[in-house]
């Protein structure tokens, strides 16, 4: 009898320990994956379709290998009010000016010194942006990689957003965070393809949104291997900046993945997604888009675009429109 | 005594099946990770590198996602004798000149037609090769994505090497296909950096080579996005051309991957890869050079670089130099 009961535990234990992870697996399957989004039809058709994806005998299954995922960042994962990155530029300017007394009366520094944002949007208005575009490429080339890498890494530990008084690191959208996880943990590969710079959002991206550095697709421009002295570095250049909004994102995604995405996930204001949804549509393989609307002036901002482009886009496109006020619970974690 | 047999036979196939997983883990580890290198100090080299930066609790451990491996293409993983892609180059002229009877009194396209080699030689050494570029231009530019991923196909499939009489795919060196192998099965992540185009390497280096698109770093132009019709399609441009080559090499793993490598391999010819060995020499992290000589008239080529400068990198930089003819036991797999 003492036997028989020895067996009987080592079978239960070995038994248990094998069972454990298939317990485990089924318990994480019946929790709510985005609990921030709120029931309803857009939470139900992104379910759906990762479901659909990754059923392996099922007619819309698609290996993990084409389970391309692409964001965009500034107002589809963060706050896009203000642009952190022309934050990122006035910050720079301020800091430069002392080695740099010039500046103070010479445009376009003058006007970031001053506070004078008339300047940069009458430049935005009448002359395509090209005072701007200086006030870029004094502040993100010319210096090493580590140089620029650690001036942002102190700009995002220092600087505040306006509104919420929070690091813009918080600033990022709790559901869409809740949205990338979900999608990650279905074996998409998770990319960004935003406007922002390349060696910019890589700085945070991996901490912030588990958006590996190879997986960042910003602007760029191809930068150069320097020797000084003993020491090899990567020097930060400005030459043929490919600016990476609108109808060149598709460009970037294929020199940059060499496949079409199935899910693309951007949002409503200058149309700046549009060829990134409209890529993921030519796709042979199921594919799912989705556009963030910001309609949602209490918890976060409310504005349009001039045109509706995009929501046009979408409702020719069939593309899933997400109210921030009527679709997301939460909008930022910080609000619980 | 009936219900103790079967408690027993539970335990048993519950304890053998737990256990299975570790035994397969334990036989394949003995197994020799590099069949066609032989024994010796290149080879023990390799392993112990490997062996450091996986062994979790060692001083050497390297986490898998800064496991980052780059190799260079022509002569370091295929034969470059002749450059395939130059092939492609002819191969495509000779196909569009019905389309183009002009061609036949016009260079360079008439010094292709009539097999005349010594204008683009000529053009090489007095020109930078100018003429060849335009040819380039002609055969990778101007068409849809899909179009141009199709002829790369035909020609791969329809052409042989000119030596071995075999398609070009097959002319891969067999160890470094199990160097990659056994990389990926350490949780690295291989990359091709080499100076073949994306595009062109991408049409069959996931089934040569295991490494998927995404993975694939060649000289690029950034494309376009163009809708014909209903139909929106990538359509292949060459301006700002980025020739991925030399010191270049660095510039463009910073731009795709953001991490320096771990584990580069490259080869002595024209100091092509001088530039990202040198570059994964700067990483903090335990790192690794491989430079392939050819050196093996019988069963390759013999050839050497006129300054000789990868060799003196080499033992500057303490890299490990593979000697075809000495280091390996088989080069082509259909050598068997």
């Amino acid at each position: 009898m003492k036997k028989l009961t020895i067996l009987f535990c080592i079978a239960i234990i070995a038994l248990t320990s094998c069972n454990q992870k298939t317990e485990t697996t089924n318990n994480s399957v019946s929790l709510d994956p985005l609990p921030s989004w709120k029931n309803g039809q857009t939470k139900s058709e992104i379910i759906q379709f990762v479901n659909e994806v990754t059923k392996i005998d099922g007619s819309n299954y698609v290996q993990p290998k084409e389970r391309i995922a692409t964001f965009d960042q500034d107002g589809t994962l963060w706050c896009e009010q203000p642009v952190a990155q022309l934050e990122f530029v006035s910050y720079q300017i301020k800091r430069m000016v002392n080695s740099h007394p010039e500046w103070k009366d010479k445009q376009p520094y003058k006007s970031i010194i001053e506070g004078d944002k008339n300047y940069l949007i009458n430049d935005y208005i009448n002359n395509h942006g090209k005072e701007l575009m200086k006030l870029v490429v004094t502040t993100h080339s010319g210096m090493t990689l580590d140089k620029f890498n650690s001036d942002v890494q102190e700009f995002m530990s220092s600087s505040m957003h306006p509104k919420y008084n929070k690091k813009y690191s918080e600033t990022v959208y709790q559901p869409m965070i809740e949205l990338l996880q979900y999608l990650q943990n279905n074996d998409f590969k998770t990319y960004i393809c935003s406007g922002g710079g390349n060696d910019f959002m890589r700085v945070f991206a991996e901490e912030t949104y588990g958006i590996v550095p190879e997986n960042v697709i910003g602007s760029f421009a191809m930068n150069s291997f320097e020797q000084v002295g003993d020491s090899w570095n990567i020097v930060k250049q400005h030459d043929n900046l490919f600016m990476n909004d609108g109808i060149t994102k598709p460009a970037a995604i294929e020199q940059r993945i060499g496949r079409i995405p199935i899910f693309v996930a951007g949002n409503v204001r200058s149309g700046g997604d549009i060829g990134q949804l409209t890529y993921s549509q030519t796709n042979t393989l199921p594919n799912f888009q989705l556009l963030v609307n910001h309609d949602d002036d209490i918890r976060e901002f409310a504005y349009s675009e001039k045109d509706s482009a995009s929501l046009k886009a979408a409702k020719n496109g069939q593309w899933q429109v997400v109210s921030m006020k009527n679709d997301w619970l939460t909008v930022f974690s910080f609000e619980d």
